[in-house]
């Protein structure tokens, strides 16, 4: 890997300071391309097979980065373009007449858009799923209706009818609240926002409607031509923020409880380790768990053991990889079917090459786009799993529907004991001897549970400074700041080390997980006080809440918080970071965050650089506004300073010591 | 203008063959900016009053573009971009692994639904203006009551009741329409769809749901790491083509004419002189129609005239502009209060730059960013009518309702009236003596009364030869390929001299009513056999069939005709042009003639040509699979030789000689 030869090409280091400091980053890590061992294991098996791998392909790039882009200065939308800013040239606009600013705001609202659009989709997913089985449709049944009657009654639906009628009605109210518009306001804000923040958002007409309707305001306002002022295209982007979460994320995070059940802790295996080539491996990647709990269910089944064992098998395995990985880990248990979870997105690759794969079942991201050359290699069968997926070699694609799902885990087991024929005798497996516990499963009613169901104790060790504050961690993986996972495990250590308790989700979440940060062994590493804390309530000083939807659910228990004290969001002794947020969702949530009222880190640095007026308005105008902003910086120490001292003003400001 | 600038920076010239013709085309034109006198000489004033101007800010970009983003070879959506692709350098993937064909396709397509979803937008705003004045909640009425009955009739809607009742139902329908999921196949395509298409488009599985639930699906394919595979991606625009068409822009239309009147061919004057200083003169620019219909309606009352003759005025006068002016243009008369069209987006500057505007009403594109130094030079109030408009420099924003539309329009008039007051006497006036007749309003209602209500004398003429074939052209105004409106005019000159008659839509429109192409003098240009035709129908050569919204109308005559000879679309002598298209509405277009099944020639290339494999299924192979394709080629000259050499292959086809 030669970062170095970034500097040829970076000149500018007034506006890309990040940048600079990424290279003492990867000079410091020089060598290795990820915080993990397995991978690291697998990436040297990659290289002598001749593989492109998502690392190699970081190095290449390093040499022929824009810096126009870097800096959110280059616009291709429309025949006029492409067009670039420069002060120097004289090219103080584009074309059409856009500034820097809205150039750069610009780019990024489309890139809210697709994210806030992925999440409604998984949204859409969610309920007619829901519908579906209560129309007795699938092999899911309500396994929470507790939960399915806590939501009808949150919402004002009548609670009196059985359990499918209910689910019936919450499915579709749910699908509604997606698509309601101006002239009807949204009741999932309305019941699931933060009481103080309500007439504040309305203030600053941020309040939303349903995510479709924003969605659709945000793409044509983002038109060559239409919107060109950054600060009302920053506001749209907060108020498509609120209505992803609200309208979104918090029904879908509910519906997949109600469905699946509502995560509890339990100890899980993770890492690369958890592979056994003797079995038949069906691996499910993306983020959305319908066909995976389908298939699950059905490999549970003696039969289906049976039925691979015969053929030549120590049994059938279901692997959790990525979002849909902690999808299921957070809600089952594991066994000798399902072994856990993998790992990240940038493990996806490492996982291919052990050679045990037989099925890699895919829809949502992350489903990476050049591993068609792994599965010819190490033999594994590539198949989608639904309408959104396209990766170039897939062998099967079929779209997922709630009614089908039962047949598409069928036709997948199949395809894994067809591949499994194959695969064996064909691939020297290589499967690195790492594995890693963790406690996966928390979840805003974990949480009140192991306090008693009361909010009481937790308030009382943040008063007492036993625990300074509550960081929440929303995340990807990103080469961008150095190896992966690097920064957000070397953060997070940080954080612990001064009494500040995590709550992780998303791809970041899996790095912890494999990190070791989320099992008990890790409260060695935290400060006294949470290392008291933990060791009461028997609980890791990260809580793994999930994956990146799961924003939603721990906005839920901050806002709880809120209105358990009768505070606003912006006074609570809390912060959001995201150190190595990778693609578009997560700026969507980074952006929820801002408007909700958080502290929001971010790293790496977003394409904007080039936009004083924006990070002006990003960074600090905007906390006048919602008591939010974005804090950002690539050094997880200085990041984690930074974040204690915000914690420490909001305690002094609240009169805690 | 110094145009061989771009020499120096372009050489790769193999793939960018169309930039070197494009110099060409800027050679031979060498000092000009525009096809239009007018906007010449108001391009001197704005020089000499040292005004940014989209035409000096071309010059400037052209020393600064990137070759990379032209050939559609560059990706900033996640943290681990930007990337590029470059052969040589061994970057043949972007670090997540995506190849040249999925980046350059990815990226069109994002540009797809940003077109789709303003498309939508503006068929939200009528399907709930239509609503509200059945409701009678606006100023508006429904002005063609036997049209929302026809239509009603057609999606299979009660007609027994009264007017209001009909047109609730129908706007009810119409916004579900656009909502319908794989789940509810949609009556609109089923209704509107050509016969012969429909199995074609299941087949290929490309017919679609409505378009918000198709944007949907595209906004998530699009995410990192979801759709990697150019061919699926390419489908999904073809698929959201179709349900852009038929799901939202039709509808929209038929709305529009329900509200307004179906568009019926009368005289109009067009270009900047149509603009005089002594009058109040309030612009309505953009797309969608509603305030400027309620704020003529309003222009029109005697007392309104009276206060604005108070205020030191000679009156208060209506201008129309782009697309909005379009929309007036095909419904209104023209008389002394509604003056007629200034032309389209790339005159915007030349016409604020006259010194006669006293309100600029924007909604939707193209409302240019950079005007706010206009507006204070030249004394003009700047009005956002539109939740999607954010011109920086705004003096006020209003959202638009259908319920308050009527106060907008008043509110309008009062600023308006105030700007007069300071404007005149701080301002010295400037406008161009040009104006232009053209006839405008056609319709497929009116095609077909000029044709004695049958589509019979259409087929004769044409099985005679007399007329070749039509050509639609739906269309922006780019200085890509020479000054505005170059290639658009030129063209159809060449189109028409070979009797092929032209209808035309959008911004390219507008360009052909100001070139004096709409008119019946126009005549003399055509070939011998479309002069006879028109003089016998007392029609233009090109028949102004409205805005791009229109694309839909002209479909529908085009189904109309194809259903009527019993052949499918690709059967027929037609094509499709978009000679300057400029933005994302213009891709969309060009995307459903594709799944339509007709030769669809685009200028300028799009970023797509560092993309091989979907450069040739684009102007290739999609032929084999929906019979339409993509005709690349910027010169008018050849462009109108390949356009008429595939409709004489058609016609030999249809055993036509």
């Amino acid at each position: 890997m030669v970062h170095n030869q970034r500097k040829l090409f970076i000149k500018e280091t007034d506006v890309l300071e990040g940048l600079i400091l990424e290279e003492r980053i990867w000079e410091k890590t020089e060598g290795r391309v990820s915080y993990h061992d397995s991978v690291e294991e697998m990436v040297k098996r990659m290289r002598e097979d001749g593989m492109s791998n998502v690392f190699d392909r970081w190095t290449l790039q390093e040499k022929i980065r824009c810096k126009f882009c870097l800096q959110g200065l280059s616009c291709q939308l429309c025949s006029q373009g492409p067009c670039r800013i420069s002060e120097k040239g004289g090219q103080d606009k584009g074309v059409c007449g856009i500034g820097a600013d809205a150039m750069a705001m610009r780019s990024l609202l489309l890139r809210n858009v697709m994210g806030a659009g992925t999440y409604s989709h998984h949204a859409y997913e969610a309920f007619r799923t829901l519908r579906a089985t209560a129309q007795g449709k699938t092999p899911f049944q309500i396994k929470d209706a507790e939960k399915l009657k806590w939501m009808c009654e949150k919402v004002g639906l009548t609670t009196g009818q059985d359990t499918n009628t209910m689910a019936l009605a919450l499915a579709d109210f749910l699908e509604q609240e997606m698509g309601k518009d101006i002239d009807e306001p949204s009741v999932m804000v309305e019941v699931f926002a933060p009481q103080k923040r309500k007439k504040l958002w309305k203030d600053l007409g941020i309040y939303p409607s349903g995510v479709v309707h924003e969605e659709q305001n945000c793409v044509a306002s983002c038109l060559t031509n239409v919107d060109g002022d950054y600060a009302s295209l920053a506001k749209k982007a907060l108020r498509l923020g609120l209505a992803t979460i609200y309208t979104a994320q918090i029904g879908l995070e509910m519906v997949q409880d109600i469905l699946f059940g509502t995560p509890a802790p339990h100890e899980v295996d993770v890492d690369l380790g958890i592979m056994d080539p003797d079995y038949v491996n069906i691996v499910f990647n993306g983020h959305q768990p319908w066909v995976g709990v389908a298939t699950l269910q059905k490999a549970r089944l003696p039969e289906i053991q049976e039925k691979a064992k015969k053929g030549g098998a120590k049994g059938l395995r279901i692997v959790g990889s990525i979002e849909t990985g902690q999808e299921l880990l957070q809600r089952f248990e594991v066994d000798g079917v399902f072994v856990g979870l993998m790992g990240n997105w940038l493990a996806i690759e490492p996982l291919l090459a052990t050679g045990t794969v037989d099925v890699m079942a895919m829809e949502e991201n992350c489903s990476p786009p050049a591993i068609d050359q792994y599965a010819e290699k190490y033999q594994a069968t590539l198949v989608s799993v639904s309408n959104i997926i396209g990766v170039p070699g897939l062998q099967h694609q079929m779209a997922y529907h709630p009614a089908q799902v039962d047949a598409m885990a069928d036709r997948l087991i199949d395809l894994a004991l067809d591949n499994f024929k194959k695969r064996k005798g064909t691939v020297v497996p290589k499967v690195p001897k790492f594995t890693q516990k963790a406690i996966a499963g928390f979840s805003t009613e974990a949480v009140l549970k192991a306090l008693g169901n009361r909010l009481d104790p937790l308030v009382d060790v943040i008063k007492a400074g036993k625990i300074k504050g509550v960081v929440a961690l929303a995340n990807c993986s990103t080469l961008r700041n150095g190896p992966q996972d690097w920064n957000t495990v070397n953060l997070v250590k940080e954080l612990i080390k001064k009494d500040i308790l995590v709550v992780s989700a998303g791809c970041g979440n899996h790095a912890l997980e494999v990190a070791g940060l989320c099992n008990l062994q890790a409260i060695e590493m935290a400060g006294s006080g949470l290392q008291e804390v933990c060791r009461m309530l028997k609980i890791p000083p990260v809580l793994s809440f999930g994956t990146c939807t799961d924003t939603g659910r721990i906005s839920m228990l901050v806002t709880a918080l809120a209105d358990h004290l009768d505070v606003d969001v912006p006074q609570l002794p809390i912060a959001v970071t995201a150190p190595e947020w990778m693609e578009q969702k997560a700026t969507i949530d980074g952006v929820f965050a801002v408007a909700y009222g958080a502290y929001t880190h971010l790293s790496p640095t977003p394409f904007v650089t080039g936009a004083p007026q924006l990070v002006k308005l990003l960074t600090e105008d905007v906390e006048t506004l919602t008591g939010g902003k974005i804090a950002l910086g690539d050094d997880p120490k200085e990041a984690a300073d930074h974040i204690e001292a915000h914690i420490l003003s909001k305690r002094k400001d609240l009169g805690l010591s």
